[in-house]
C-alpha cells in the first residue's frame, strides 16, 4: 500500500474530538472541514502561566536526496509517546507544492507514521502558504507601483533585494526582466521569483509571537536601497498593516491528527537553507502549553536545521529543548561510506560512512542538550548493520534506539520512547542547561567562522568581496548583532555537495550576506544556493489524479 | 459608519444555523471557521430530481468607475425576499485582491446590504482564488519544464498562449522576459502574468458541473502551438489530474450570510471582460435546489455581464432566468448625460443620460425574460429625479422600483420584491421562454457581428488581420461552434470608453480572437483590454491595518 492509500484507509476522528483531547473548547478553535482546525492565538495567552511541556527536537544526519525519514520519525515518536502513556503533540512544517510536484513528494511522514488527511495537507490545507505568498507579493507590487508613480523614496531599481514568490518549482522565473512594454506597464528592471518557503515573510511568520509582532517585523523588512545607498524598509511603503491583515487567519496554528489519532500542529514551513527551517514559534509554544511532550522537527541535516533551530529559533523564542533525536539510516550511512563511487552495499561501506554520524553527534553535544540516535529501520536493513550503528553510538557515549515506526506506527517506537525519557530524566538531574553555540553580539564574520569551524568542520572561511561589502554595510546600519543563518548545500557537511562522510581540510566560501531584518537574522550564502527549485523531467504532478468523488491518487 | 464597521457590528449566526435554514445537515458541508462553510457537491446530486427555484439575474446600466451598487442590490434583494416571506439565497462572485488593494475596494455589497464576515471574504476567504492560481501556474511551470527537458512536443516558444497568474494588480508583470541566466534556468522567452480572475482556470471552475468535468475541461485547454502550428492541449502534458486535485476543496461552493442572516453562496469570480463574469454554475445550481428564489449577479454593465450570463452560462448550464433586475442610479445616468463635459447636476443631464438605460432595457428584452429596473437610491437623489426615471421606464413598458436597501437593508427592498414577484408571475402565465441571442452554430464572425449590432448598437464590425487569422485557425480546428465572449471596455456600450450614453454610428474593432477551449468559448478582443490591472498612486493597501486581536480596519 502507498502512503496515500494507508492514509485514506485511516479511521480519522473528527477534529473537535482531537481538540477536546488537548483541553480545547469550541471557542478555542475554528474548524476547517471535519479534520482540520485553526487554534486561536488567545489559547497561548490564556495559558501563559502554565508550565511548558518538554521539547523534543528531531534532526538527522546528512541526508540522501529522498530524505532519511525525519518527519516519519517525528510523527512515529509522537504516536509512540501517546501509546505508551505520555501526552504528546507533534509540531511540524507545512508542505510546499514545489516538492509535492517535484522529486520529493509530500511532507506528512510515511508508512504507519503519517499525519492525515494527507492529500489535503499536501495540496491546499488551510491556504497558509498562499496567504504568505499574497502578503509577500503585495509588498513586491507596491515597490514597483511606487517607482511607477514618481518614486518619492528614490528607490534604486538596480538595488531592490525584495523579489516575488510563487509556491511552485518554477525554474523559468529565477531570472526575469519585468516592467517591459512602455511607461504604463512599469519600469524595466531585472528581478526574480523565489519559492514561497524561501520568502522572508515565511521566516517572519514562523518567528512572530503575536499579530503586532508579525506586523512590526514586516515593517522592518529591508526591501532595497535608495540611490544614495541608504536602506529602505517596508514601513516606508506603509503596507505592513495590509500584509499582516492578509495573514489574519493564517497565523493561527493548524491542528490535525496522526494515523493513531494523536494531535499534531502543522504550521509554517520556511526553507532550511535560506531561512531557519522549522515550524512556527506560535505552534510550538501553543503545543508546549497543551501537552507534556512536544516533538518537533528541523529541516535537512543537523548542520542546517538543528543548528538554526538551536541558534535562531530557540534563542529568539526562549525555548529550551530537552532532548535531541538524531535520525540515521543504514541507507544514508552507506551513501556516505561509498564516497559516491557506486552503491557499495557492504558493512565496510556502512562503517566508513559512520564518520558523518560521528560529526553530527559531536555537533549536537556542543549545545548541552542530551542526545538519542534513532535508527530509522528500512525493511532491507540487517541486524548486523543495526548493531554496528548501535555499537558506534555507544562508543560515542550516546544511546541508539531502533525505530520501526514506519512499519508499525507508534508500537515501533517503544525503544525510542524509553531512551528519550531516560535522556530527559538524566538531564533534569544533571542541571546542565542548553546554550546556543555563539554569542550573537560577536562581529558578523566571527559568528560565521564559529559555525563553519565548529559545526561544518571547516579549517576556515573565505569571504568574497561582495560578502565583505555586505558585512560592512550591515554593521554600519546596526544589523551586526543578529544571529546567522547559513545557506549552503544540504548534501554535505561542507559547502561542496560532493564531499560525503565527514569532510576535512576544506574552507567554506561565503559569496554574499543577505539581510533578513524582519525575521531578525543574516543569511550567509555559502555557494550557489537556489531559492527557486526546478522540476525533474518526469514530474510527480503527472502521477496525480482525482475522481468524481474527490478521491485523489498518485500523491506520495 | 463605514461598511466594515457596520459588518463588524453585525450579529452573525453560526454557519451551521444558516446551513440548517436551507435544509443542510452536518454531513452536507465543511465548516471553515464559525461563519464560513463549503457545501459538498453531493448535495446537488442528491437533489437532482427536486424542482429548481426561480432565478433572478441582477445586472446594471453602463457603470461609473466605482460601480452602481449591483452587489448591494443583489444582497439587498435577497434580504428583502427573505424578510417578506420568500425563501431566497444569493449567489455572488468571490472578491479578487486586485480591486481590494486598488481603487474599487471589496466586493461584498455596502451599507445595510452586505455579506459577512466582510474582511475575511475580501482578504483570504477559503483560499479558492489561491487554489485557482496554483492550478494555473502548475500548468505554466510544466510548459517551461517540458521545454527545458528536451521539448518532445516541439512547443513553439514564440507561440505559447498560456500565461502565469497572480491575484494582485501587478502592472510590472504585464510584459516580462523569463528563463534568463543560462540553460539551467530555463529557455528565454517573452511572457506575461494575468490577474487570477482572468485565468481560463477561473472560467472553467465557474462552468464545470462536476470534478470530472473540471478535470476534462482543464485537459482541453489549448496552451499554445508546436512549430508546425498545430494546437497543443494541457492533456498532452498530463497534468490535468494534478491541477484538478489542487481544486478539490475549492470547487465546493462557499456558504456565508448577509447582515440579516440570510444564506449566500460566494463562489468563483471570473472577469466580466476576458471571461464570462459570473459565479460558479455549481453554486447557482445548488442554490436553486435549496431555495425558492436565487438572486445572482453578473459583472459590469448588462452589455458585458448579462449578455455573457445569458448567452454563455445560462445556455451551457441549461439555466432559465425568470426575471432580470437592471440596476440604474441617478449618478450614472447623469454621468451618461454629461457626456464627460463636467458633472452637470441637473434634471436635463439626467434625462439626456436616460438613453443608456433605454438601450440596456431594449437589449434585455431581446432575451424574452421579464425585466424590472431597480433604482438604487443614493442619499443625494431627489424625488423628482427618481420620478423621472420611473416615468421613463414605464414608457418603455418596464416597471421601475425604488431601492433603499443600502440605507435600510431588506426593508428598503419592499417595492422591488413586489415588482419582481409580479414580473415572475406574469411571465409564468405568458409562457414566453428565455432564448439566447444567437445560435452558437453560426460562423464565428457572424456571432460577433450579432452581439455588436444587437447589444452594443454598432453599425458593423471591423476584423483586424490577426483576428481573421485566429478565426480561420479555430474554424479549421473545429472550435467555431463555441459561444462568444467579447472583451471590451465596461465604460461604454461601444468599444470606445469615451462614448457615453447610447453611442451610435460606430464600428467595433476586433483585434484578436483568443481560444478558451477548456471553458468552451472564444474571446473576441475589442480594443486594448488589460488582463492585469495596475494600482493607483495611493493604494487602498496603505489604509488597511490590523490590531493584536485580529481586528482589521480601513478595508472598504
Amino acid at each position: 500500500m502507498t502512503d496515500l492509500e494507508i492514509s485514506q484507509k485511516a479511521k480519522l476522528e473528527k477534529i473537535n474530538v482531537i481538540a477536546e483531547k488537548i483541553g480545547l473548547t469550541e471557542d478555542d478553535y475554528e474548524q476547517y472541514g471535519k479534520y482540520k482546525a485553526k487554534v486561536n492565538l488567545d489559547v497561548l495567552e490564556r495559558n501563559a502561566d502554565k508550565k511548558d511541556g518538554k521539547l523534543i527536537l528531531v534532526t538527522a544526519i546528512t541526508p540522501t536526496p529522498p530524505g532519511e525519514g525525519k518527519s516519519t520519525v517525528t510523527v512515529g515518536l509522537t504516536q509512540a509517546l501517546n501509546k505508551f502513556g505520555y501526552k504528546s503533540i507533534a509540531a511540524l512544517r507545512e508542505p510546499s507544492l514545489g516538492p509535492v510536484f517535484g522529486m520529493k513528494g509530500g511532507a506528512t511522514g510515511g508508512g504507519m507514521s503519517q499525519v492525515v488527511p494527507m492529500e489535503e495537507i499536501n495540496l491546499h490545507f488551510t491556504g497558509d502558504l498562499h496567504a504568505i505568498s499574497a502578503a509577500h507579493n503585495l509588498i513586491s507590487t507596491c515597490i514597483d507601483n511606487h517607482i511607477n508613480h514618481g518614486n518619492e523614496l528614490d528607490i534604486d531599481v538596480n538595488n531592490i533585494t525584495w523579489k516575488r514568490v510563487l509556491d511552485m518549482n518554477d525554474r523559468a522565473l529565477r531570472n526575469i526582466v519585468i516592467g517591459l512594454g512602455g511607461k504604463i506597464n512599469g519600469i524595466p528592471r531585472e528581478s526574480s521569483f523565489q519559492i514561497t518557503v524561501a520568502s522572508e515573510i515565511m521566516a517572519i511568520f514562523c518567528l512572530a509571537e503575536s499579530i503586532t509582532d508579525l506586523k512590526n517585523r514586516i515593517g522592518e523588512i529591508v526591501f532595497g536601497y535608495n540611490r544614495k545607498g541608504e536602506i529602505l524598509k517596508v514601513k516606508q511603503l506603509n503596507v505592513q498593516g495590509a500584509a499582516a491583515s492578509l495573514l489574519k487567519e493564517a497565523i493561527k496554528p493548524n491542528l490535525v491528527q496522526t494515523l493513531e489519532n494523536t494531535p499534531v500542529f502543522i504550521h509554517g514551513g520556511p526553507f532550511a537553507n535560506i531561512a531557519h527551517g522549522c515550524n512556527s514559534v506560535l505552534a510550538t509554544k501553543t503545543a508546549l502549553k497543551l501537552s507534556d511532550y512536544v516533538v518537533t522537527e528541523a529541516g535537512f541535516g543537523a548542520d542546517l536545521g538543528a543548528e538554526k533551530f538551536l541558534d535562531i529559533k530557540a534563542r529568539k523564542a526562549n525555548l529550551e529543548p530537552n532532548v535531541i533525536v538524531l535520525v540515521a539510516t543504514v541507507r544514508a550511512l552507506k551513501h556516505h561510506g561509498s564516497n559516491m563511487d557506486g552503491n557499495k552495499d557492504s558493512i565496510e561501506t556502512l562503517k566508513k560512512g559512520m564518520t558523518n554520524l560521528e560529526k553530527h553527534i559531536e555537533n549536537m553535544q556542543k549545545y548541552n542538550v542530551p542526545l538519542v540516535v534513532a535508527i530509522n529501520k528500512f525493511v532491507t536493513d540487517t541486524d548486523e548493520e543495526i548493531e554496528e550503528i548501535t555499537k558506534f553510538c555507544n562508543k560515542k557515549g550516546v544511546e541508539a534506539a531502533l525505530c520501526e515506526i514506519w512499519e508499525k506506527g507508534g508500537e515501533g517506537g517503544k525503544e525510542l520512547v524509553e531512551k528519550v525519557m531516560d535522556a530527559i530524566e538524566k538531564n533534569e538531574k544533571s542541571k546542565v542547561k542548553f546554550s546556543p553555540l555563539y554569542d550573537e553580539k560577536l562581529p558578523i564574520k566571527e559568528k560565521i567562522e564559529i559555525i563553519c569551524r565548529e559545526i561544518y568542520g571547516a579549517d576556515g572561511v573565505k569571504f568574497m568581496p561582495k560578502a565583505l561589502n555586505n558585512i560592512k554595510k550591515y554593521t554600519e546600519n546596526g544589523y551586526d548583532k543578529l544571529p546567522i543563518c547559513i545557506s549552503k548545500t544540504q548534501k554535505s557537511l561542507s559547502d561542496n555537495s560532493n564531499l560525503l562522510g565527514r569532510p576535512e581540510g576544506f574552507e567554506v566560501t561565503i559569496n554574499e550576506v543577505r539581510l533578513s531584518a524582519g525575521a531578525g537574522f543574516l543569511v550567509a550564502m555559502a555557494g550557489e544556493i537556489i531559492d527557486m527549485p526546478g522540476l525533474p523531467k518526469k514530474t510527480s504532478a503527472e502521477l496525480i489524479d482525482i475522481d468524481d468523488n474527490g478521491v485523489i491518487t498518485g500523491l506520495f
